[in-house]
């Protein structure tokens, strides 16, 4: 962290070490690289902690042939320092605390100036982008000068980033960083699923399918909002203690029942919950969080990524018992607009994020951390850099 | 209709003509039949007026072979007067002006006590009902006591029917019931579609797939809410004339286009619509519609059934691009709620009804009237009993 405020690198390339991958499936390199100056409305971020998502895994893979682009610096979800900021950036500067945001907040497009939906029209999620969007360019290079591609808005498995400025938030800077990069991705996600997407009310019933980061931050945003009954299921046993220190008052094995899962949920909630929540990435599962809900009016909110070319297994007519189903993105959070008064509610306790670091590692052992995601080990665990 | 005040039938079967349905696609045979007085929260109903709708068209094609049962008194879209009521109806007398409701509303079950949904628990649509809820009997039969079976809860192919009281909504006396027939489904499943599972307000862009009576309803809906731009959609040329009279500001014909329809409709819609309607049960369709819809706020409901048994044909991961599908039923109207004030609507002309009825004929002629909705020659063909 020496280099942090250190005025030399000023518009100037920096050298750094950064995780590299160079092919689906292969360990990440710990390497030094080249980070670019910002340029005009970005931003350059020392990142002090990151962790791994789901969605690094499957970048990570390389299922998906379609968005592979090698070499790479994945990671998402972080937390971090301005070192720099481009011409025309306002609203951030150096020194300022951040977090990255993969779904940003450009603020001007149609969809930012709408109240019904997060999904920035230039920066929402895409995992087939490898660029800046200010001049389809890489802002990271080898140290002899070959391009490195960037990663869902973000790149943050390095010491330093390059982001625009809609996809980095200024928090609060008495936030403890290390339990802000949560905030990145998988606990709004959650939080924001069953506050914003689905609007959990006091009294509500629940049923959460996957009870990884994401799913136990559904049940930690329905216990956050009064929810009288929070199912989750899961075929790993071992979730079932750390869901019921956040939120789960009831969990259900698939494994071990003997008639189908929504018919046991539908009895355990008095015709079926009014909420589901499918974070497994299981079309099987999908499916069995959509007849969990009660007719007229259940409603199953989508967060789980789900690579198979499969078709959604619903009926058209099965829509007619008035049961819905609904993706959502970063928790339908805008951002920069939401997420510094979100942090502030998780300072004041009103969600709980001390559940959800289960180990601590250094930025070194970063391909040991995957290790521990893919074991169904950690929910998650934090990279120091 | 001399018989209508006619005391002596009172707590007594009587003998009237219905068009039974003896088998799957055979001609409906206009007959005597024997109906038997009102039961327990039951009214016995003098149909004046009554028409066909595609539904009618799919039970009389019997291509679901699990709803098939015979012989059995179709229809559900009508008009009349109370003949008699049974022990406990307190809401509707002798005399009194009614419309049957396929969708019924007994007001204490857990989806009518809800705000959310006009699914009632014991009166919902269901095609493979064949019987009345009291008992699990028809009040039908024929001359020698065989059993008819009853349809939607209404059978209105007969000068008299016999509905639950669930089943039937009392309106302004005033109203002409030749016009308030098209409330009992059509015109009630269209508008409302627009007005309360959409909520289209003024300035909405709206796409409607399928121009038959429902569709227009639809527009009609969407143009009386205000909405700015209405494009039909149907293979029928025909449907265009009929459209821009009822609403339709822009119409598509897909034989015409060299691109897919959806980029047809997004760029008519700068973007996409904000809501899009299927009224075709055409599968091909309801992915065009999903996909003509505005990226993060678009909404397609789905009107059209479905018999095919081919599932919903959405990825899982196209609902992260922020659209969603929702099925409605009877327009999402609480019936003996809500269709007293709209039928008051409709008198005031908020609803314009004059373009839907475009045959009259006797009920003698049933059989000629399900040949014109076949050949998509009538929007609707008002018979009269």
């Amino acid at each position: 962290m020496s280099s942090m405020y250190d005025a030399s690198f000023d518009g100037k390339v920096l050298t750094c070490k950064a995780a590299v991958l160079w092919g689906p499936g292969q360990p990440l390199i710990m390497q030094e690289v080249q980070v670019d100056p910002p340029q005009k409305m970005e931003v350059r971020v020392k990142i002090l902690f990151t962790s791994i998502c789901h969605s690094d895994l499957t970048a990570w893979k390389g299922e998906d042939e379609s968005a592979r682009a090698y070499p790479r610096i994945l990671g998402h979800e972080a937390a971090g320092i301005i070192e720099s900021v481009g011409e025309g950036v306002v609203d951030m500067k150096k020194g300022d605390h951040v977090i990255p945001i993969f779904t940003g907040e450009c603020g001007d497009c149609v969809c930012c100036r709408s109240e019904k939906t997060n999904l920035c029209e230039l920066f929402a999620v895409n995992p087939l982008k490898t660029t800046m969007v200010n001049d389809g360019k890489c802002r990271f290079s080898t140290k002899d000068g070959k391009p490195i591609f960037h990663f869902l808005n973000t790149s943050t498995f390095s010491e330093y980033t390059v982001l625009d400025y809609a996809c980095a938030v200024k928090i609060d800077p008495e936030a403890p960083l290390e339990k802000m990069s949560l905030l990145s991705c998988g606990v709004s996600t959650g939080v924001g699923a069953a506050w914003n997407t689905a609007n959990v009310q006091a009294g509500s019933t629940v049923a959460i399918f996957g009870l990884g980061a994401v799913g136990l931050a559904v049940a930690e945003g329905a216990r956050a909002r009064g929810a009288s009954k929070i199912i989750g299921v899961d075929i790993n046993p071992n979730k079932s203690i750390k869901g019921r220190a956040m939120g789960i008052t009831d969990f259900v094995n698939p494994k071990d029942l003997e008639k189908p899962l929504h018919e046991k949920i539908r009895e355990m909630a008095e015709g079926g919950v009014d909420y589901s929540f499918e974070c497994s990435g299981n079309l099987d599962a999908l499916r069995e969080a959509f007849l969990s809900t009660h007719t007229g009016w259940g409603l199953t909110v989508l967060l789980g990524v789900h690579p198979s070319p499969r078709m959604l297994p619903l009926h058209p007519m099965e829509l007619f018992a008035g049961r819905q189903i609904i993706g959502s993105v970063f928790g339908g959070f805008k951002g920069k607009t939401q997420l510094p008064s979100f942090a502030q509610e998780c300072m004041r306790g009103v969600v709980s994020l001390d559940e959800f670091i289960t180990h601590e590692l250094p930025f070194e052992k970063i391909n040991e951390a995957f290790q521990l995601l893919m074991d169904g080990k950690s929910l998650r665990c934090n990279l120091h850099l």
